[in-house]
This record gives C-alpha cells, sequence and structure tokens, in this order.
C-alpha cells in the first residue's frame, strides 16, 4: 500500500493541483450551503412573516463560510476577495474572487437565475471562473481547456458563441434598466436599445452564460464589482465571446460592463456607448 | 379479465374525469414537443446562424398539435382556445386556454422562465389551471382541491401566498416596464413602484406561480390575452392570492392585470392604479 505523503504540497506542486475540480468542489460546498434558503416559504416549518428572516443573507454568509474554510485549508497561499470575504492574502499570485449568491432580487423572489461566483485571477488575467445554479443543477465554466456546461451528472457540453455581426439582429439584455445612472449613462444604453432587435431584462449571471451558449448577443451593465464578473469572463472568452468595460478596458475590476458574442458586434456597440 | 368497455364516454361518465390527470398528460405532450427546441444552439447539429431558424415558432406549432390532438381525441366536445388554435367549440360548456409557449423571450434566450399554460374554463369561471416549465421539471397547478408545486417525481407540496398588506413591505415584479402605454398606464405603474419595496422585471407566468408559493407579492402586467392568464387564475387564487383586471374586474379575458398575495395589497395597489 502507498503511503500518505505527510508534507505539505508546495507551490511546485500545486502545478499539478486540479483548479477546476476544487472550483467544482467549491461550487459542491457553496450549493450545500444556498439551496436549504432558496424558496424557504415553501418549506411547511417557516411560516413567520416575510420580514422575520433574510434567506439571502443567511444563504451568503453559510456559503462564504464554507468556501473560505475549503480554500484556507487546501490552498493557504492563495488569496480570497469577494463582498462577505474581505481581502485574504492580498499580495498572492493567485486569488479566488467569489461571489456565494449573486442575483440577491432573483434569489429572493424564488426565480433560479442567481448563482454563485467562482473566479480566479492570477496576477491580472481572469484564468478560470464557474457560474453555478444549484436549483437547476447547472454549472457553467472557463478555463485553458475550454468553456462548458455541465448539468447534474451528464457530460460537460461545449458552449460556443454566435455569430451576429449586426446590432439589428442582436438580442439584448440586462439586469434592470434602473441600473443605470440618470444622465449620459441612461442614454448610452437607450441608444443601445433602440437599435438592438430584441431587449429582455433580469438575467443577472445567468445571462452572460446564455450569451456564453449562443443564445444572447449582448449584455451590458453598470455598477458590477470585481466579484460579480470575474467568474464570467473565462466563460465568455473561452466561448468565443469578448467582455470589456464600456471604453474596452479589462473588465475584472468591475464597473461598467459590456459582453458580446460577435467581437465585430463588441466594437459596433462600443461605439454607439460612447456617442 | 374485466372487458375493456367499447362505449364512448358520455357527457355524465366525464363527471369522474380527472381533469386535473388530464392536465398532466396535456402537459407531458407538450414538455416533448418544445424542450428538443430549447437551446438548440447548444446542440452540436444545429450551427445554422441565428436567423435560419425560429425555435420558438416550432416548439409552438409542435406543442399546439400534441395538445389539440389529445383534447379532440379524449374530450371532444369539449372547447379549446388559443392563439395557436383559433377557437374550436367556442360555445362548449368546457374550454380549454392555452399557450403552448408563454415567455417567448426567455424562451428564445434559453431563460427557463416560458411554460406551457394550460387553462380550463367552466362558463365563465376558471377551474383549473396549470403552468409546466419542463427544463426545471416544475408544475404549479390549481383546482378544487388547492394549489401545488410539483417538481419531477416528488410529492406535490401545497402553495400558499403569504401576507403582506403593506405595498412599502411588498416586491413587485413585471415582465418589462417597456410593456406599458406610454402616458396614463406608465405613470399609474411608476406610482405602484415608487412606493413598493423592491422591482424585478422579466418574469412572465413564472412571477404569478412564485406570488402563488409566497415569494412575490404583486404582479402587475398590462396587454395580456386570455391564454396568457386564464391558466394562472386557479394557481393565484387556490393559493390565497387575488388576480383580477387593474379596475378589480375578473382576469380571464386578459387586458390589464394584478395579482397580489395578499388581499389586502390587492386593494391597496388598486387604488393606486386607478390613481
Amino acid at each position: 500500500v502507498k503511503k500518505k505523503s505527510m508534507t505539505r504540497p508546495t507551490a511546485v506542486a500545486r502545478d499539478h493541483f486540479d483548479l477546476l475540480g476544487f472550483a467544482h468542489r467549491l461550487a459542491d460546498r457553496a450549493s450545500v450551503a444556498t439551496l436549504p434558503y432558496f424558496r424557504r416559504a415553501l418549506d411547511v416549518d417557516n411560516k413567520a412573516g416575510p420580514n422575520d428572516f433574510d434567506p439571502v443573507t443567511a444563504a451568503d454568509r453559510d456559503a462564504e463560510a464554507a468556501i473560505s474554510e475549503l480554500i484556507r485549508k487546501e490552498l493557504p497561499e492563495h488569496g480570497l476577495f469577494g463582498e462577505e470575504f474581505g481581502d485574504h492574502n492580498a499580495s498572492a499570485e493567485f486569488k479566488w474572487v467569489i461571489d456565494p449568491v449573486d442575483g440577491t432580487r432573483a434569489f429572493i423572489m424564488g426565480i433560479p437565475l442567481w448563482g454563485t461566483l467562482i473566479g480566479l485571477m492570477r496576477g491580472a488575467t481572469p484564468v478560470l471562473g464557474m457560474m453555478c445554479q444549484p436549483f437547476t443543477g447547472e454549472r457553467f465554466y472557463g478555463d485553458a481547456s475550454g468553456a462548458f456546461l455541465k448539468i447534474g451528472r451528464d457530460a460537460p457540453r461545449p458552449l460556443q458563441t454566435r455569430r451576429c455581426a449586426r446590432l439589428q439582429d442582436a438580442i439584448l439584455t440586462t439586469t434592470s434598466p434602473d441600473m443605470f445612472t440618470p444622465g449620459a449613462e441612461t442614454e448610452a444604453f437607450a441608444r443601445l436599445r433602440s437599435q438592438a432587435r430584441m431587449t429582455r431584462y433580469g438575467g443577472d449571471c445567468y445571462s452572460y452564460c446564455m450569451l456564453a451558449a449562443g443564445l444572447v448577443d449582448l449584455v451590458v451593465e453598470s455598477g458590477l464589482k470585481s466579484f460579480d464578473v470575474v467568474a464570467l469572463i473565462p466563460i465568455v472568452e473561452r466561448a468565443g465571446g469578448r467582455i470589456t468595460t464600456w471604453d474596452g478596458g479589462p473588465a475584472h475590476e468591475g464597473g461598467r460592463i459590456i459582453a458580446a458574442g460577435d467581437p465585430e458586434l463588441h466594437a459596433r456597440a462600443l461605439e454607439i456607448l460612447s456617442g
């Protein structure tokens, strides 16, 4: 019988560490923490009034604890950043950027379009991203090997954006028209929307995944945080899309974000947003 | 061995016909017809451009054919009405009111918030309603026995709206702010929205089901057709909610529709909508 090594893995040994497998394990832990709070009102043992209990806060807190524990235990030299986490090991080469529950309104309302966002930065480059929707059993993820959707125990299917170069053919989506500040930002979005084929509201992180799947052409949002977007970058980019700020800069710090399935459409939309 | 009766069931024998079981069978047929077209872009054999194929039209057409066939065969004296069906047996006592794919934008974009709506009117009264979302495996339904959610093979769980009498505590949703005509209608919705605790867009038929589940307090929409709403009425009402037109009339003919989980909130919202 092979003796189990008692030595702590070194940074060198980490070259062979299965980061994608680790992300799946983080998603497993997060799912166990979040799902019991989703649609809590449907449970017979919760007949308290609507304001006595905040399920999304509890889900956030429990998922944070589970994720944080696993990262600190297995990858103690890695960094960790997120709304609920603060900024742990801020100068680390690898940093996990996490939102335990992205899409809190959807979560509260029982709509299965929220997700646990698990991103990994190496320096200033997002190298791995996963969006886990535990109610539907879907995981969308991207890393150096490509972008994939895995549903439950099914085999992963590759994600690929679709070609759609012209705005008049494009399906545009954003979480809410209210996310844009009145004035120039609202006007820029209105210009884009007036030229798109169709606009639909209310997608959160799910919209970026549908863009990666070739079903949506443009996602345009504002006021995003780093942890709202880092995990989505490898999914969108590895599926063939482009995701940047409205002025074409890198998306990983958040702010005003635009994702397009077709790089030509991305360039055209940037022009329209800038006026 | 009992000999199978060869006589055609009479109208009297129909008193014992399992209408809810029949609605489930219609939903089974519709699911088989719609699901293959949902997220078609993810199939490797469909690499055509985005405009070469309209999946929602195909899903509508196939689901219509399947549903229509079963009703005409097993309940030939019943009526049938819907966008795709026309108006068959218009003067029948029982009339099925069907929308094979409600939420076509969601369907096209891969978002699992669309549904097959199966309603049954007896005269001017909606007596049974079902919303079937085949991707998540959810069926929300209501009839004389109550309102329930059944997911896959799980046992049905009762649906119950929550108490929320005050607008400032209410979660409000509508499919899109663009569904209201400019002027008085848009202003009425804006008044309501400005007083609600939270507003989210983009739910289609799913929002009414989340209201029935006690997770949403108000759904306010406009321009609905009969087949967009009939199936939802027994679900909302049997769960304890109220659903009417904006002037308090019966909802089954569509138009401007408001659903509230709490009858007190419904009354208050009607006042605000009327100015």
